[in-house]
C-alpha cells in the first residue's frame, strides 16, 4: 500500500508508455472512501481504446469490422489507493505482439503527485465476430496488424 | 478461449473450494456479447463476502468493525466465454492465509456444463479504517484470525 | 431519506408484485458507506429478468430469438438507504402493457425490516436485434406477447 | 428512440446548460451492441461533478468536509441509442435550488451530430456524514449554497 514515484529515471521508462488522464469519478469509490480494485480493470481497457484511437485505428472501427480483442488475462497489483477528486494518468504499451495474441502492460499513477498506484497486464487474442472464434490479426485485420507492429517498435525504440 | 471440464478428479480438488452460485445479469454483457470480462473480478469479491459469511463471520461486520480486506494484488485467467442466461458457480477457497497477508483462489465454472470458465487469485492486507494503513488481523479482529485459519485447516484437510 | 413500512394492507397491494430476493454487494457501495444509486437502475433489471424466467420466458431466449426489451425511461425514488450486508428484496410487476410497450414497476424493500427503499418505474419497447427497430411483440414474439398478457391479468387480479 | 437535434433554437435554450464531453467506453455497452442505460446515470453525476468543478467547489472538497448530495430521485427518458466509439455531451443546469433540496436537469446529445439521446433529472439533498441525516445546505457549507445560487442567477439569464 506504499506508492513509489514513477519517473523516466524509475525502473520503467515511461517514454515506452503512452499516457491517458481521466479524472476519477464518485461512482467508483467504495465503502472504504477509495476507488474500489476492479475499476483498474476498466481504466486498463480505457488505455487500450485511447492507445488505438492515437494510433490511428479506433478500437470501434474494429468492433465494427467484427474483430473484437479477446481478454485472455488481466493481472494488476495495487500500490496505493486511489481517492476520489484524484486525477489519474494510465500509462499504456504493447509489450508483446503476435499475429494471434497480444500482451499490453500498464502503470496507473497520480497525475499531480506522481505517486504509483498500480501495475499490471492484459493478454488478448482475436475474435471473429462471425465465429466467435479466435483469428490472425495479420489475415483479419493486416491495416491494425501493421499499425500494432510499427507502433510498438516506434516505442520500444524509445527505451 | 478453449473450456476444460472443472471436476473433483480435475487438477485441482474442488472440495477445498466453497462453491457459490450466482446467475449473470444483463448489465454485465457487453457489444461482443459475451459477460465483460471485469465483472468476474467483482464476482471474485462475491465469492470472497459469501465464504465469510458462511464461515460465520460477514465481511460486513468486519466493515463495520472498522477493519477492511484491501485488495493487493488481481489476476484472472479466462478460459472460456460466459454468455448472458448462464449460471455460473464461483468456486473460493484460502490458499495462503498469515495475520498480515491473505491469498484468494477461485474458479468459475459453469453450473449446467461444468466448464472452466476462469480461475484467478486475489491478495490482501488487513486495513484499518481508523488509520487508514494495514494492521494484523490477529490483533484487530482475533475471532475473525482465528475463524480464518480453522476453515482454511477444515478445508485443507478434503485435499 | 425516511422510509415507510412495505405491507399488504400498504399504499399499493403487494401481491400484484413478483419478490426476487437479493444480496447486496460490496462492489456497489460508495464513499457515502452506502449502495450507490445507479445500482438500483440494475437491479429493476435483475427484477424485469427474474419476472420473465419465473414466467417461463428467459429474457435470454427472447434476446437469442432477436428481440430485446430496450428501455425507453426509468424513474427511481430512494425513500431510504440501503447498505452493505443488507438484502434486499425488488418487487416487480406489469403496470402497463401492448403490443407496443410496457411499463414496468418496482418496489425495494429490506429483507428483514420490510422499510421502503425505493420505488421506481420502467418504460419500454420491443426492439429487433436485426433490424434495430421497435416491432410489435405480438407479432414478433407471439408466446411472449401471450404470456406477458395472461400473467398481467393474473396479478392484476389479485388487487 | 428517434432523436430530435439539440439546438439553442430548440425547446430548451442550450446556454442555460453546461456542456461536458465524454468518451464512451466499451465497458459500458451490452449485448444489444448498445450503451447500457444504467450508464447514462453515472454521465449525470459525471455532469454535476464537472458542473461544480467549474464553479470552483469540487464535490471531493464537499465529501472531505463531511457533505455529500444524497440522491433523492432520478429520472431519464432515453431518446436514441448511443453506441461505442461515439462521444457525448452531457448538458447540465440547477433547475430547482434550496437550502434543503436541489433538481439538476441533463440533456445528453452526440458530439458530432448533436442528435439528443437522453434527457433526465436528479433531486438531491444534503447529507452531513457524521450524523447521516439531512442538512441545510446554507448552514453547513455556506460557500457552496452561495455559489449554487449565483452560478443558477448566472446561467438562468443567459434564457
Amino acid at each position: 500500500m506504499t506508492g513509489a514515484a514513477f519517473s523516466p529515471a524509475g525502473d520503467e521508462n515511461c517514454a515506452v508508455y503512452l499516457p491517458y488522464t481521466r479524472k476519477t469519478q464518485f461512482f467508483e469509490t467504495d465503502a472504504m472512501g477509495i476507488i474500489h480494485h476492479s475499476n483498474y480493470i476498466r481504466w486498463f481497457e480505457e488505455g487500450r481504446v485511447e492507445f488505438m484511437q492515437r494510433m490511428g485505428f479506433d478500437y470501434a472501427r474494429a468492433h465494427d469490422l467484427g474483430i473484437d480483442l479477446a481478454v485472455t488475462g488481466i493481472e494488476c497489483q495495487y500500490r496505493a489507493m486511489t481517492r476520489f477528486g484524484e486525477t489519474v494518468i494510465v500509462w499504456t504499451r504493447i509489450k508483446e505482439f503476435s499475429p494471434a495474441r497480444m500482451t499490453v502492460g500498464y502503470r496507473v499513477t497520480d497525475s499531480v503527485t506522481n505517486e504509483l498506484r498500480a501495475l499490471g497486464e492484459s493478454g488478448h487474442c482475436y475474435i471473429s465476430a462471425k465465429t466467435g472464434r479466435p483469428v490472425s490479426l495479420k489475415k483479419a485485420l493486416p491495416e491494425l496488424y501493421a499499425l500494432f507492429l510499427s507502433k510498438k517498435a516506434e516505442m520500444d525504440a524509445r527505451q
